[in-house]
């Protein structure tokens, strides 16, 4: 990565690039010399586009060393490209791309690192100890909430080593159409959600008693101890009574557990980024990458998704597919995916919001190619279809929606027990089930929003630090997370996004 | 109707009936004289149905005097009609049924009803005084909650004329297809919502600040005064203290508000169901319809709903639309949800729940004619596509799925003010948005239920009761609801399912 080192202007990445990213805070006035020949034709916003070169058009425009698009108009060298000037190239067509050929040799291995953390019987461990009250269908929400109230202020207090409490509510289980082809995809999901590693194997489950997706259907061998239906009880007060008391008895035992000495190998991170700007591909994205790295080498499972996010780079990620299976199961699911967009008859730049593109993203190609850097360059040993479960350790491609709160419900899902999030714009977002570390892109949002930036990345474009030393940092930090030694800022204020599914089929 | 005098055995609708329903707790045994020609042939359990003939393969299977299935196997004379022994009829084609041949002369007008409510401006009439904040993505609903509960602890105690404040949280706004087709019925429901009429014309939007569903796109003249925007703060402790500064300006203007003599055509009630069983359509859903009509005599609004529910019974209703326009816009619903439910690869049917098939409904025809006894015997005045806002008063068809929750969110964006809920089964769903009056289709369920259900309409069945009595009981309780002077179930214990918008486009 070159930067101006003098006047810390401009951030170019590639030395192909005909484009450079505007760095300091002030953007770049009209008639500013650059470089002895760059001078800026206009006034250009931090985060956004310098032409490096007169643009004709249909000219190439490199950024990441790739193709994010074509010149739609001439464009002076040192004029401002923003989303208007650059025409989209098409999604490099799946049947075409090489999948599997370019597999690095396996990274040297990181050993020694551990967490604390609680183990449970079926081998996962977690990095919270909480309570999961899981719900077949929306109908109970309202009983529980009650419910859920009366367990923190009353039992929770006498059971100080559980962390707190989850009501798994959902909008899910009737007035769905359960048979579906679709279906599986909530359905799997909520299972998954139930078995947590952070739940502790404990098993509870709150069904009214005629919706569609019966307790049964989700756990078919489940014990009746662990439903309680509510349609089984007379009235309301007996049902807060029994929620009570089958909570209590889950609490008592969950009470008894203990943070032990785990090797890293047993942590599971999922990656993902919201609110993304220009910067989000250069500093935090690539410093997630690293530690992504390292945490692969220590033999953990780390999970990176946003299907909408990688489709335009996913040329970049096919050859990395450790074998021929994994490629064609990370192509299967972008296909699935694109006919998913055409059946509602949306196209994939729909992906991009008003605040990328404030922040200097022109399209869904330039922010899928900062978007895929978090992935790091580990081989990708498993692909999984939105909900499941990873059955490996090291990098995998969890393939959600990009939607913050529904990729958060679907790692959550395939069993993450800590969240990297990278945001150049800001979000607030956190996650009740599992710490969520927040990395700022920009040195100015970990400035402004100093109590709920957990890292800073921004420091890497100032120069102030490298991705390697903020990398290391990230790691760290997730390890002391993860063993509950330190606390990310969403859990200290409280902060927790809804459980939001993925619902492909349609609610009746 | 026509019940068993003697031994209150079986329920029959309709005269040309050959099917009967079972009315008693403990079923009808095998071997059981119910008259002195029809003797059990075998157990049948309460809410199903008995054959009063003998069957023949493809027989019609006639009950409210429609068919609602043909026999799929002989099927003797006193033997139990299960959902397996009926197939289902197909659906009425769109393009053939008749539309406004049927509008029954105006009912004679009901005057002099009042109750007390809350007047807005914009001619609107609350029934509660609510501070609602609405949240024009996701990514805030974690700051807005921790806010809510800091607002609920320190700042309502101080406004008492405030019934409480809810938190507009939804699963959209960003990673969602913006500009999809199908967009405009979450963003219609979002705006809708935001100006309810229980809000006191108050607008107050949370915004992150890079979400694709701007607050401008939903309010364009909207006062920057009533947005916050969280990525124009300084952090997490600002956030939440520009949020309660904001929340005290309009709750002090809210505890001034009083409650005022209003005619009950100020009125907006929406009517659904939930777990249904055979009853519904012979106890509570006629009782509900009776009460409809006194509300339309009253010059009140009252919405019906529940698309795949009334398809199948849609050429009874077409019929009763006011014009032409009227007719064709209910069918147009229909074929959208027609070709929705197709692209989704799921046929009606998919509608009846489990405990629709325990509770003794077949399928979706019986369902659906039980459904549509809701809508009483009023002309259609209009017919409002999900979420939309009504412009006339009387008798309207707001097309809405079935499932509860999305039927209570798109209602209550169409602005009800209470809501009519009729069950079997029993559910435990509450609005905090609105009251919601819970009716029993059987005394069974009241008396399980007795801290949940206000009104029981299994009176009915016993004959108790009359149809016309339980639906002016209804009608003078909403107007106690609606007025404050009587509290419902749900709003004495905190109630409360989550807001679930239908979403008909892809996420991304
Ligand atoms: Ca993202
Ligand atoms: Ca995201
Ligand atoms: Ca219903
Ligand atoms: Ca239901
Ligand atoms: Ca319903």
């Amino acid at each position: 990565m070159k930067v101006n080192e003098d006047k810390k202007l401009l951030i170019k990445v590639n030395d192909m690039d005909n484009v450079a990213i505007v760095v300091n805070a002030n953007g770049i006035q009209v008639n500013t010399e650059v470089y002895e020949d760059l001078i800026a034709t206009e006034n250009i916003p931090q985060g956004h586009k310098m032409a490096l070169m007169d643009f004709e058009v249909g000219d190439e425009i490199i950024r990441y060393g790739k193709v994010i698009g074509y010149a739609k108009e001439k464009i002076p060298k040192g004029s401002w490209i923003d989303e208007n000037k650059v025409r989209l190239p098409i999604a490099p067509p799946l049947e075409d791309i090489p999948v599997a050929t370019n597999i690095l040799k396996p990274m040297e291995a990181l050993e020694g690192y551990t967490f604390l953390g609680y183990k449970n019987k079926d081998g996962s461990v977690g990095t919270k100890n909480i309570l999961g009250i899981t719900t077949s269908v929306q109908c109970v929400e309202g009983v529980l909430n009650v419910a859920a109230e009366k367990i923190k202020k009353e039992l929770l207090p006498k059971y100080p080593n559980v962390d707190g409490i989850m009501p798994i509510n959902h909008n899910y289980g009737c007035g769905v159409a359960i048979n579906a082809p679709e279906a599986k995809v909530p359905i799997r999901t909520i299972k998954n959600l139930a078995t947590h590693p952070n739940f502790g194997g404990e098993l509870l489950i709150l069904s009214l008693g005629c919706e569609k997706l019966m307790p049964e259907m989700l756990f078919p061998h489940i014990k009746d101890d662990n439903i309680i239906n509510l349609q089984n009880e007379e009235g309301f007060e007996k049902m807060i009574d029994r929620i009570l008391q089958k909570a209590e008895e889950h609490l008592k035992r969950l009470n008894k557990r203990v943070r032990e000495v785990c090797p890293v190998s047993d942590l599971v991170v999922g990656l993902q980024c919201g609110g993304s700007d220009s910067f989000s591909g250069v500093t935090a994205n690539p410093a997630v990458g690293y530690a992504s790295d390292m945490l692969v080498r220590c033999g953990a499972t780390v999970l990176f998704s946003e299907v909408t996010e990688v489709r335009d780079g996913v040329h970049l990620l096919t050859p990395r597919a450790i074998n021929q299976e994994v490629g064609e199961k990370l192509k299967s699911e972008m296909a699935w995916y694109d006919n998913y967009l055409e059946l509602g008859q949306v196209d994939r730049d729909a992906n991009p919001t008003p605040g990328n593109k404030t922040g200097g993203l022109a399209n869904v190609v330039e922010k899928s190619l900062g978007s895929i850097a978090k992935s790091g360059t580990a081989p990708i040993v498993e692909v999984l279809s939105p909900g499941e479960k990873p059955t490996k350790k090291g990098l995998v491609y969890a393939a959600t929606p990009a939607s913050d709160f529904v990729c958060g419900t679907c790692q959550l899902a395939s069993g993450i027990t800590t969240q990297v999030f990278t945001t150049g714009r800001g979000t607030t977002y956190g996650l009740a089930m599992a710490p969520v570390v927040k990395v700022s892109t920009r040195t100015d949002l970990k400035n402004k929003w100093q109590d709920l930036i957990d890292i800073d990345a921004g420091k890497i474009a100032t120069g102030e630090a490298t991705i390697e030393e903020v990398g290391e940092e990230l790691f760290k930090f997730i390890i002391d997370i993860a063993s509950g030694k330190k606390k990310v800022w969403a859990d200290k204020w409280g902060i927790e996004n809804a459980i939001c599914l993925f619902n492909p089929a349609p609610i009746t």
